[in-house]
């Protein structure tokens, strides 16, 4: 960066629009400035590889309005070398100092509605407005040439900030005068025309949910259609990847390998885990759940005070600090929390019970990490530790745990099965899994048909084949554990001494439960069961995106009706609200449909919606697969809107 | 856990109500059920220390509703011995077989609407309906004896399950027949009273954002009004604190000492940590960025390959597996995301470019932690990495990032100076910082009034008093560093060949930038920047909680203005959608109000809301607190919605 540049720019494009106002589109723009009085604007268009030959003309109830400059012709009260400068400064501003830029200067009281030029393809635009007492700046993106010739429509991007604070004080003041000032200081740069396709138009396709702009497949970061050999070589293994889950996850660019028993989550699985985090916390919350946050840090002081920091053994990972201080990375927080409790030292019974929960990751060095997010050292856990006072109210809150687990596991159409379960390194009282039935389930269950009895065989007798609750057959059957209860009552609260005045006024021992859901296993669990071998499928509430829009191919006889798409893309956004920011438009149309629908059933949106031939009739008609039920219809735009806004969204 | 009863049980409320109707009140239950037909209703009711005497009556528009059965005697079609039997299965189910239960049975097809009973004072109850064709199960909470003396108001929680799987299919098939068949099995079992008002009625008062139930302040798990030397001791230091922001934190409950530099945040600050993700995460999005979410474990090989293992020194957290096997826990991520991108290797110049960023906890050795969240060793970033297709592209990336930071810090409100700043152990060409002047800030700027240069003192000559760009005097200020951004270029990616196909069909080495926000650092530098001596005060995005709802004193004279109140907090949250879950009711009665506004005062929700004497005019006015702009209004119930109504909710 050039030093003598640096120092005058951050600031000129630093602050805030008020925050409604960005979602709006380019062509909404006359909507915002109708709250305001705009006093003056200034907009920098860039053409790559042509010059702007022939002034403009601006449509729309414009009164007031008036055309300063134009392809550097001087039309109003700024002379040419000062609007000259603007541009260099501007392009300067940008670090891309050698493209020509053009300028065109507004003032004006009302609004601007749309740029007509006979010689404007591509653009970018800069644009500075004095709206009201103080200035705002507007950075647009690509634009289309329409079928009329010669229209911009902004349609790509909409960007804007307001000149209030940051380093400039002035240019706050006065950006206006300021900028003009300084543009008779710089020196003329040379211009020279310059290819700008590559990059900038191309920018900002992936928006933030709710803010009305288009989700283009193509950017997103997400390698697909790998090959099990190249999935394997990620994995730095010779050997078969006996899960499902893993090698589809792998290979549709959900999660990439970092380390053994180590994945990065890409940005389709970090969408579905926030979605999943979403509904735990509306579980957890709905109970009296309220969320803390623990460090990973855990002091080994803490783990030597119930004696877990030997017998955990090698699962715990271990540290030192620079002054030799040990910790562990915490696997589980009971030590933690309880020490948290313990410190409050004026707790009555009154204020319980306490159910204090958190969604984190979890460390644990597992001797032979497998099964891709199944059986992982670093994973996201929602863990929830519970203080009562008395055995009975835990043993409530026990029940309200489990029974908002399993409202959890119904809201995800997952199965679950709760079974009695040894407590483990955990210890305590009473404990149950919630597993998920499938074959490469680790944990191996029995159930009796007739009387519902179920537990994990490591609680039971070796030797056992029948029921103990009714004698009757036990049958086996294979578990993924996703989700494990622990009724611990005092064996933690009495080693920190996590005390409450009880209704006698005396301090009493808090009863304590302790509760774990394994969030990314969750996610693995959830496709390992419902996926087909080639095709993920998803939890409907979990589904990263709701619904895939593929337009035609391009140059194909249906092309046509790549503008329904687009428009079809627009009305679902504004009629269902809940799917902002979950329509996805697969705008890969060097492929055929059938090469892109092959794609989005392997990915499995909820709802793929194609805009082919009858897309043409009227009124038009559009393909929709609904994959969770296996049908595929033709709707009307309207019957579309219809289907859609049945679709939950969490 | 009795192994007879525990088979049977757990599928009995294992499931899903549907989920919008959950978020209603006991009062609103007709609604839901007007929309089902309810064939058959079970209602399980337990009344501590008493028998219920007397039968109840239905008030309602309850047409075609028949009770059946109360206070154990036979009003219906079934037997006592068969309630006996649901009663007594519905103890053991609550683990807590020796309280009485009574049961109402009702069959009907209508409405229900209140229960009234002369002798029922508190109470808990479960309820089993038949709705449709499937069954659902209900627990309802504590009950209110309102002025009339009778009348059950369940006015705390709502909690519904259905029954459709889990481990019992002839549960799901015929729940009332099954579990009454079942009932006549179980041995009878004693019964005794109990008081069950210590904890049972003080259940689920914090509830889950949006789902229209009272958060009471009383049921927080906050620590309030610690002296400083308690403090002091929870740090385990004899020093002075400082800092005012780890103090008021400290005093306040929001965050809790765990370890040197390792903080528990406790429920207030997680909920302003997500609000502040969540501006984030708009802002990242706005612009393409796309979340990714990578390992804190990152493998020593990595580090090595950028020669950063050696050059970062003890600042890298390290550790080893069980295999021996080194690793770092990241305090950034260049290498580990580089490497990532990296191993995509059909990347063309269309896909770029890539803005890929997480929110996760990273790790730092700090020699010396101090003020808190400021300067930790374990703590939250949000770091962003972008890749582009060359120097220009990557420099407009570069502007784009800054000024969505200068809107982030816009929006909260913080005024940010953007700094040129020393490139440190990342490396790369040009970097800013962006600081937060403040006394208290660890780092020492320069800013030129006349010119508007900025700069970290460390990227100048020592000896430096004038600007470099205008050569004026330079101003120095101390700053908060909350933000910071790198143009790295091809560092990074020419070491782990980072690679893309140019529009020539070669390879080509991808531009790198990265860029980091402290989001804890940023919640306790608004708080440093923000508050008093005394008082915690947020931007107004993160307030924790935006509304908190005084209610008079018990036994004072305004009492009669406590229903007020209640009806208050309902119509805020009926009127003002964006405030469900943002509006808190101290319901500490036995405070004056006074205390309780005081406390308000020094926790900073932005309105406090007090219904005192004038709250008995008519209309009722309530005196509004507006702490952001130090005005104190009375307003009446609709002036209260219409103020309300402003407030921006992220």
């Amino acid at each position: 960066m050039a030093p003598g540049v640096s120092h005058m720019c951050p600031a000129s494009r630093a602050s805030i629009f008020p925050h409604r106002h960005t979602r709006a589109l380019w062509p909404c723009l006359p909507t915002v400035f109708r709250s305001w009085a705009i006093k003056e604007m200034i907009i920098f268009v860039q053409c790559p590889g042509e010059v702007v030959e022939a002034p403009g003309s601006w449509r729309g109830p414009a009164e007031g309005l008036r055309l300063l400059k134009v392809g550097g012709k001087h039309l109003g009260d700024l002379s040419f070398p000062e609007l000259r400068g603007i541009s260099n400064l501007f392009s300067a501003y940008c670090r891309r100092a050698f493209v020509p830029w053009d300028v065109l200067m507004i003032r004006g009281t009302h609004q601007v509605w749309q740029y007509k030029s006979r010689t404007l393809k591509e653009f970018i635009s800069f644009c500075i407005c004095k709206i009201g007492g103080c200035h705002r700046s507007f950075i647009g993106g690509r634009s289309v040439l329409t079928a009329a010739g010669c229209q911009i429509t902004v349609n790509t991007y909409f960007y804007s900030t307001r000149f209030s604070s940051g380093t400039s004080a002035s240019l706050c003041q006065g950006v206006m005068k300021g900028l003009l000032t300084r543009c008779r200081a710089l020196p003329a740069l040379a211009t020279c025309s310059h290819q700008l396709s590559q990059y900038a138009p191309q920018r900002f396709h992936h928006c933030a949910p709710g803010r009305g702009k288009r989700l283009m497949l193509s950017r997103m970061f997400q390698p697909q259609k790998l090959r099990e050999d190249q999935v394997l070589s990620l994995e730095g293994r010779s050997g078969d990847l006996t899960c499902k889950s893993q090698r589809l996850m792998l290979q549709m660019g959900l999660i990439h390998p970092a380390s053994p028993g180590c994945y990065h989550l890409l940005p389709y699985t970090v969408r579905a885990m926030e979605k999943l985090v979403r509904v735990i916390d509306q579980e957890m919350q709905t109970i009296g759940g309220q969320k803390v946050n623990m460090p990973s840090l855990s002091p080994a002081e803490l783990w030597r005070a119930t004696k877990r920091w030997d017998s955990m053994g090698r699962e715990l990972l271990r540290l030192r600090d620079r002054h030799g201080k040990e910790y562990c990375l915490g696997p589980t927080h009971e030590e933690a929390i309880t020490a948290l409790v313990a410190s409050q030292k004026t707790l009555s019974y009154k204020q319980l019970p306490f159910l204090l929960y958190q969604v984190t990751r979890k460390f644990r060095d597992e001797p032979r990490p497998r099964f891709g997010l199944l059986r992982g050292r670093e994973f996201y856990m929602k863990d929830m530790y519970t203080f009562d006072s008395s055995p009975e109210a835990a043993q409530l809150t026990y029940s309200l745990v489990c029974d908002a687990y399993s409202s959890l596991f119904n809201r995800l159409g997952l199965r679950c099965i709760k079974v009695q379960a040894d407590v483990g390194s955990i210890g305590g009282m009473v404990s149950h899994e919630f597993q998920l039935p499938v074959d490469v389930g680790e944990d191996r269950l029995v159930v009796c048909p007739s009387c519902h009895f179920s537990a994990n065989m490591e609680t039971l007798d070796s030797s056992r084949t029948n029921c103990p609750a009714c004698q009757g057959p036990l049958t086996e059957t294979k578990g993924i554990e996703v989700g494990h209860t622990f009724y611990l009552g005092t064996k933690y609260s009495s080693i920190f001494n996590a005390q409450f005045i009880n209704v006698h006024g005396k301090p009493s021992l808090a009863e304590m439960g302790c509760y774990g859901l394994g969030v990314t296993r969750i996610l693995a669990a959830a496709i390992e069961v419902l996926s087909t071998e080639d095709c993920v499928r998803w939890p409907g509430l979990l589904a990263p995106y709701q619904v895939c829009l593929i337009p035609p191919k391009k140059g194909s006889k249906e092309e046509a009706a790549a503008e329904l798409a687009g428009h079809l893309y627009n009305h679902i956004t504004e009629a269902v609200p809940q799917l902002q920011g979950e329509v996805l438009l697969d705008d890969r149309t060097h492929l055929t449909i059938g090469n892109r629908l092959k794609d989005a059933n392997k990915l499995g949106y909820p709802f793929v919606i194609i805009a082919a031939k009858r897309a043409l009739d009227d009124p038009a008609h559009f393909e929709v697969w609904c994959q969770n039920t296996g049908e595929v219809v033709f709707l009307t735009r309207e019957g579309v809107l219809e289907l859609l806004s049945q679709v939950q969204v969490v």
